[in-house]
């Protein structure tokens, strides 16, 4: 096999050459961090199961008319994506509220927001991914104010769309990051969405208990990590049936 | 002298019920604090200078039809001004950069920014006073998207006219915070100005030399705080020139 040219490597994934021109592998590791890069750990398996999740959660985007960068899944860990011009700007979906919410605002986690909220946090490891408003974005020429907008629409589409189709198997979207880029062709330009969805950036929280099955476990030493990534691909009809007698490892992590 | 009722007392400003319904008395202490008053210090003579800065400025802005809460100056350290539902949104205006912007980007302090930026600050001393969104305005309900729309376009107006103002008198404009109410009367609203403006909310700068002339003298005990502060009515025409024989205290500090 020819080794490939690694274009970048992140915390959670690896971004290789693609076989054409404007396509990339993302690969996707079990490695995970949160505050920033100051705890590090694995998970065993979630590389493979965000690779499937975001596999899944795109192209059912796709067929609503949002935009992706996937192409298809190439293997266990890797899939095919369109190259982006990434645009540095984390866009935050919340409905509930968790997190970094909770403390800039004194809320309790749990708390149902009025409606849904919008933010924007500059990319930057460095800055440790500040908070920043439309103004910052703009002024800094980060994004257009017409890029801006439209991250916006399509973000709050997808957030009405994941909502639902989480509900649907006994999941509360409480909130989700996602990332967008510049794609060109034939002359124009288009935002299209990025990166990945996954656990790794959604909190999803049991529709009756409120268990977390997200990135929070690892977060905030719950334990079960994998397991509660694993819960969600089963609830989206994803994981394959554990065959007969196969009652240990499930079959889609290797 | 009856005793007024006393309203509010806040770090540099004591609220007395005014002589009439919708009045109220604003008294200006020399009491200075900073970063969410952790440090805590006295200036002397602050509060004379402060109210006669802001009865100027409100004044100068009223005519150039800035809706404001002034009504006139009652002594040194007193002035009348209409009582009014305040928004709990700072809202700060930069044109360089300084304070919290260079730390939350890495941007040099003095560095011009690209364009004026509008930043919004929820009035929460317990919470540190954190930056906040449109968004968070909006969904939290502290205030309505047409009242945004109204402090936005005043405090632009008023980012125009002191920038003007200043430069005609040898200053540069860095940024500043302001504050609005709501103002009920004849069965409508209407969004004002209020609070102060003046050095301990402006960053004023020598044009020439990049001198401070603001409460930064404080947060970083540069010294010579009042001095500077003295410098700024100086120049604004509005101190009382020394008289005869007159070269030690200047007149308005009592
Ligand atoms: N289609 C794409 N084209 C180009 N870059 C992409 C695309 N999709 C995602 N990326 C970028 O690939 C990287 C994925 O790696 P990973 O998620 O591990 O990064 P990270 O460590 O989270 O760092 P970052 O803070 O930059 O996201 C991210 O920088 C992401 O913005
Ligand atoms: N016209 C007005 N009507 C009612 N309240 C006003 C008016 N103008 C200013 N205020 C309020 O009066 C107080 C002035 O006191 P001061 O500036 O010392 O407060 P502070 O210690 O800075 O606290 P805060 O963080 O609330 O501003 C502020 O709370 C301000 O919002
Ligand atoms: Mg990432
Ligand atoms: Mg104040």
């Amino acid at each position: 096999m020819t080794r490939r040219r690694r274009i970048y490597e992140g915390k959670a994934k690896i971004l290789y050459e693609g076989p054409e021109p404007g396509t990339l592998v993302q690969y996707f590791k079990d490695d995970a961090t949160a505050f920033n890069a100051q705890k590090k750990g694995t998970i065993t398996g979630k590389g493979v199961l965000n690779n499937r999740i975001s596999e899944y959660l795109m192209t059912k985007l796709g067929e609503i008319g949002i935009p992706n960068h996937f192409v298809r899944r190439l293997n266990m860990r890797e899939q095919l994506v369109r190259e982006v011009e990434i645009i540095p700007i984390e866009v935050v979906v919340r409905n509930i509220a968790a997190g970094s919410l909770t403390k800039r605002f004194g809320i309790p986690e749990g708390t149902p927001l009025p409606r849904s909220i919008v933010e924007y946090y500059f990319k930057n490891d460095e800055l440790g991914d500040p908070m920043v408003s439309e103004e910052h974005i703009t002024a800094f020429g980060w994004a257009a104010p017409q890029d801006l907008d439209d991250m916006l629409s399509l973000a709050l589409r997808i957030n009405d769309y994941l909502n639902g189709l989480f509900l649907g198997i006994g999941l509360k979207l409480v909130d989700f990051k996602v990332e967008f880029g510049r794609l060109y062709e034939n002359e124009e330009m288009r935002i299209i969405l990025a990166d990945e969805i996954s656990p790794d950036n959604c909190r999803l929280w049991d529709a009756k208990t409120n268990e977390k099955l997200d990135k929070d476990r690892f977060r905030q030493d719950l334990g079960n990590v994998a397991e509660a990534y694993q819960e969600v691909a089963r609830r989206l009809g994803i994981l394959p049936e554990a065959g007969p007698g196969d009652h240990t490892a499930p079959k889609l992590v290797q």
